[in-house]
């Protein structure tokens, strides 16, 4: 498996070119998958040190679940695979960027929606907030 | 301050129209920040209960700071505020995502680049990662 980087130096952190992802308490980091062709955010969804591994070596999306405690190859089941175009990692290392291709009938969302993000959180500036569906997102 | 929901019923979450965030075990969910005019993710960054009713109720982006323990109105120094024009929550309620417009000089990194996510890890297919610098985000 991959060796990531371990400093903590701000600076190489920052500045530096060696990955050392800044795994929590938890060993996960934070990853945000973008489809690559429209750009919109499909999930948001965890890697460990192995997952993060996978998905450099393999090209193909791999996360942590949380709910489940096991590694998981997006699309195993689904065939919803999500090949990575490209990868970026934030200022301090603890989140990782991927803009995928994704395989199957295109979708990446549990519910059957092309993406997790499919309600909006309306009444911005007011106190009273509830959600609405996105267009063609309705259950 | 906004009460929030706090169903835990799976249907609910995922299907209703009421806005009930799953805090993690430290009260927070993630929040990913995108440009509203590039579609560009600017920062992944947490928001407490606090934090995202203020969001809410100001139209302006506030996170937690994990690392200085403490509320965070983006721009309160730099300039660089946030104004939310769209606000979205996940299949499971445990990640938003805001579209901003931002003030001061557009920037949303403290490292004085326009996004966080201005380093591309290289190598992918391969067991040997390395970081390159996006256009422009040399240091």
């Amino acid at each position: 498996m991959i060796r990531f980087g371990s400093t903590s130096d701000k600076r190489a952190l920052e500045e530096g070119i060696e990955l050392a992802p800044r795994f929590d308490a938890n060993g996960l980091v934070t990853c945000v998958t973008i489809e690559a062709g429209s750009g919109e955010v499909l999930m948001v969804a965890h890697m460990s040190a192995e997952s993060l591994a996978k998905t450099i070596e393999t090209g193909e999306a791999w996360y942590w679940s949380r709910s489940r405690g096991e590694l998981w190859h997006k699309g195993d089941t689904s065939g919803q695979v999500q090949t990575v175009t490209e990868m970026r990692v934030d200022c301090d290392q603890d989140a990782i960027l991927i803009k995928v291709v994704v395989g199957g009938d295109g979708g990446a969302c549990h519910t059957g929606r092309p993406t997790c993000f499919y309600r909006i959180v309306e009444g911005i500036g007011s106190t009273a907030p509830r959600l609405s569906f996105a267009t063609g997102a309705r259950p």
